[in-house]
C-alpha cells in the first residue's frame, strides 16, 4: 500500500465515521463490540518452545556450548579452542588465551553458567578471575567474590570497571552460577561518535543485578572507556585470566 | 561535607594536579599505579544468598506465597482469601473475586509461577484466563495460549491491549511455568500528568517476552489506557476471570 | 584489523601494564599523565554552524520550507501540493488533502513553526486542527488550545490520543509558534513484531512538553494504536483537517 | 476510593460490559461514540506563557540571572558572589571560585546561555574554559571550541570526560550561545549503589549534541567518575577555571 493509499484510507475512515456520529443512535453498534476496537491479531509472534528447566535452551536459542561440543568456538589465534572440555564444561587453560565465538551477535538474550574453582587461591581480583566480553568489547566480571573483597565497580556482577552490580549474588567457589542476560548493542553514527549506548540487564543467580543500565565503551583495565565503531554483530568472547573457571549451558537468542 | 567543602577539594585538587603536571617526571608514579584511577571500594553491594534453583527466593525476598500460606493476601472485600490452597498452590476460585497484597509495591523483581487447568476448555480468552496486576493496574495477561488463538495483544506475556509479547513461551496446559519480572513504576507530576511511564520486562519460562517496555497505563478491557495518578507503593493483585488458574512461588524483591 | 589482532593487543597491554607494576616506581611517569588516561581525540564531531537564531537551520539540516518553496512537498495523490504558499508560510487549503514530503526520514530533529488561524472559529478539535505525523504515522498534535478546551490527550502537543503533553504552552490565535522536535524512530522485529517503541522530545515554544516519551504505535482516531512494520525512513506528513493552519521555517537533521 | 472499591468498580464494569455483549445489537451505541473511548479530560496540564522568544523565561520558569541581579547566587565560601555583573552579563573573575544557586534543583529544563571571551587566547581546554555543573557534579563542558582542538570528550558541549558531543555547533568567539538541557536526575538505593543513571539531553544553538544520554557519575578530572549518593536537589554550579566567561538569561523549569 503507497503511502497516498493508507492516508486516503485513514481519510476516508475518518470521514466515514464523522458520518456515523451525525447519524442513528445504533449505527455503532452494528459495527464492533467497544472492546474489539482494541483487539488485533496479526503479527503474530513466533512460538518458542522454553527449555525443561531455565537452564535448557528454549528452541530459537543458538546453543553455544552443550557440555561436549566446543566447535562454535575458536582460540584467540583463530585455531581450535586449547580450553579444557570434559565433566560437561569447558574450563579455562590458563595462558592459552580468550576463546571466541566464530558466529557474531549483536543484541541478545544470553544464558550461561559458570563454576569458580573449589579450591580458593589468591584474593581481590586475583581469585576466579575470567570475563564475559559481550561484543567481544563489553565485558560482564566473572569473579570469585563469595567471601573475597576487591574493588567494587571490578566485583562478580559489575561491567568491569564502569557499572557496580545492585547485589552481590555469588554461590560458594565450586557450585554453578548463572548469568541471564539481556544486551542492547550501541549505535554508531556514520563518523563513529555514538547515537545510543549499549545497555544490560543481567540476573546472577536469580538476583537482579544489572537493571538496563547504560554501559559506558569499552571496558578498559586503564583509562577512559571509550566507543570505537563497531558492526552490528561481533563475537563472544570469553577471558582466560589465568584461574580455572569453567563454563556451561551456553546459549543465546539474537534479538 | 557542605557544598562549599566539597567544592573546595575540588578546586584543591584540580590545582594539586595542575602543580604535579609541571613537576618532575616521576610525581605521578609515586601516588598511584594508574590502573588504581578507576577502581573504588564503596557502597558495598548488599550480600543477597540466591534460592537453591532460580524458583526458589532468595534471601532479601518477601515470599509472597510459599506453596501453604495465603496470609499476605487478602480477598477484593479485604477478608481472608477465599481461593483454594492446597496441592501446595493457591488456585482461583470462580466468583470469590480477585486476591490482593496486603503490602504495598513499586519497582520490583517479582516471581512467579502459574499452572493452566490441565483440562481444556473454552477458546480464545475463555481458556484459562487471570492475570497479574501490578501496583493493581497494569495487567501482565496470564492465559493458555498454547494451541490457542486470540488477540496477539491479549495473549499469554502480553501486557493486556498494549504490548505484543515477542514471544509466545507457553507450556502446555498443566505444567507450571514461570514468569520473571522486572518492573519499574510510573513516576507522576504534582499536577497528575506523567513524569515517566512504567516500564517492564518479562522472562516467561526462560524466554524474553517484554524488554524493558513502556507501558501505556492502566490495563482496559475497553477504551484507552490512562495513567491515574497513584502512590509509591500498591498492592499486587490476581485476576479471578472465573478459570482454575493455580500460583506458586510468588516471591517479590522491592528494588 | 581482525577480531584476533585485537584481542592480542588488549593481552599484550594487559601483561605489559602488568610488568610495568612490578617494575620500578617511575615507570608510569614516563608514560602518561594520569588526567590523560581519560582523554582522547577521535572520532571528531561534525562542525555544525547554527542558524543565526533558533529558527534558522543548522547548516546540515536539509530545509523542508523556506517560506517560498514547497518543491520538497507533494500533494495525497502525488502531485504538485494544492496549499497555499506565500507570505512566508505554507497554509492549509481545506479538503485538498495532506502533502508529504518526498523523502523519507527516520530519527531525526525536526524544527517546524505554526500558527493558528488569527481568527477564532469552532471549539474543542473543531478550532484551528491540524497535525504533524512523523514518518507518517505518528501523530504530533496541532491544534488551537488558547482558551480551548478539549480531551488532553488531543490538546496541543499530545501524541494524539497517547500522550498528554506536560504542559499548554501555547501562543494566542494568530501569532507563530514553534515546535523543536527529537524523534527516535521505532524498531521491528524481522515477524514484525515491534523491538523498541519510537520515542519523542518536544519543545513547545521553548517549553518542554514531551520527555523522551515512549509512542504506542500509530496515532488512531478510533481504535487502539498498533505499530506496523515500516521502513527506516518515512515520509512526513501534514494534515488537512480543513482548518487554515499555517506552516514555516521547517527544516530537518536527520540522526 | 479504596483498593477494594476499586477494583469492584472494574469488575462490576467488566460484568456489566459482558452482558452487554449479549444483548441486543445496539447497547453500545447507546453509551458512546466509539472515538470517545479513546478521549479523557482530566488532569489538565498547566498552563504556561512562553517567554517572549526561546531565549525568554516561561511564565512557570525560575529566573537564575536576569542580566542584572545575582542574588540567587552565591560564591564558594557562602558570600555574595564575586563575580563580574554588567552589561547585561555575569563574567567569570578568575581566582574567585565558583559560584552557585542557593537553591537546590533535581530534574530540570534549564536554558542558560554563554559567551566566551572575544579575544581569543590559549588553546586546548585553556580556551575559554568554564562549566555548568548540575546537581554541583555533572559538568555540562563550557569551552571556545571554535577552531580549537582538544580531546573530543572534553570539547564544548561533552559531559566531561564522559559523553563526546554529537556535533561541535560552537559560534565564534565574542558571540552568545545558547544551551537549552532536558535533566534527569540520578536515582539512588538506599545503600548507596545507583538504581537510575542520570540521563541529559543538550541543545547548542539550537543543535541537538546529547540525546537523552546516560551519565556515568560525578564528572573527574582524573580517574573514573562515580556515582556518589546525594539529595533529590542540588546547586546548580558555575565553574571559575580562569578565563572570562560570560552567563546570561539564566532560567530554570523544575521537571
Amino acid at each position: 500500500m503507497t503511502l497516498t493509499d493508507r492516508l486516503s484510507i485513514r481519510r476516508s475512515l475518518f470521514l466515514s465515521t464523522a458520518l456515523l456520529v451525525s447519524g442513528a443512535q445504533c449505527v455503532f453498534a452494528q459495527e464492533k463490540n467497544p472492546a474489539e476496537l482494541s483487539e488485533y491479531y496479526s503479527p503474530v509472534p513466533e512460538i518458542v518452545t522454553p527449555g525443561k528447566t531455565s537452564s535448557d535452551a528454549p528452541s530459537d536459542a543458538i546453543v553455544l556450548f552443550n557440555g561436549k561440543d566446543a566447535s562454535s568456538w575458536a582460540a584467540q589465534d583463530g585455531g581450535p579452542v586449547k580450553w579444557q572440555v570434559g565433566d560437561n564444561a569447558i574450563t579455562v587453560v590458563g595462558g592459552t588465551g580468550t576463546i571466541h565465538t566464530k558466529q557474531g551477535f549483536g543484541d541478545c538474550q544470553l544464558h550461561i553458567e559458570f563454576r569458580e574453582p573449589s579450591e580458593v587461591k589468591g584474593e581481590g581480583q586475583g581469585r576466579g578471575n575470567s570475563g564475559i566480553f559481550l561484543m567481544g568489547r563489553y565485558e560482564l566480571q566473572v569473579l570469585d567474590c563469595y567471601n573475597n573483597k576487591t574493588y567494587v565497580n571490578g566485583q562478580t556482577g559489575s561491567i568491569y570497571k564502569q557499572l557496580v552490580p545492585l547485589a552481590n549474588a555469588c554461590r560458594p567457589p565450586g557450585e554453578w552460577q548463572t548469568y541471564d542476560i539481556i544486551f542492547t548493542a550501541p549505535l554508531f553514527n556514520e563518523d563513529g561518535t555514538v547515537k545510543a549506548q549499549a545497555r544490560i540487564t543481567v540476573i546472577h543467580n536469580g538476583v537482579l543485578i544489572q537493571n538496563n543500565a547504560s554501559i559506558w565503551g569499552s571496558t578498559e583495565y586503564i583509562g577512559t572507556p571509550k566507543y570505537e565503531k563497531h558492526g552490528p554483530k561481533e563475537a563472544l568472547v570469553l577471558q582466560d585470566h589465568g584461574d580455572r573457571v569453567s563454563y556451561r549451558n551456553i546459549w543465546i537468542r539474537p534479538l
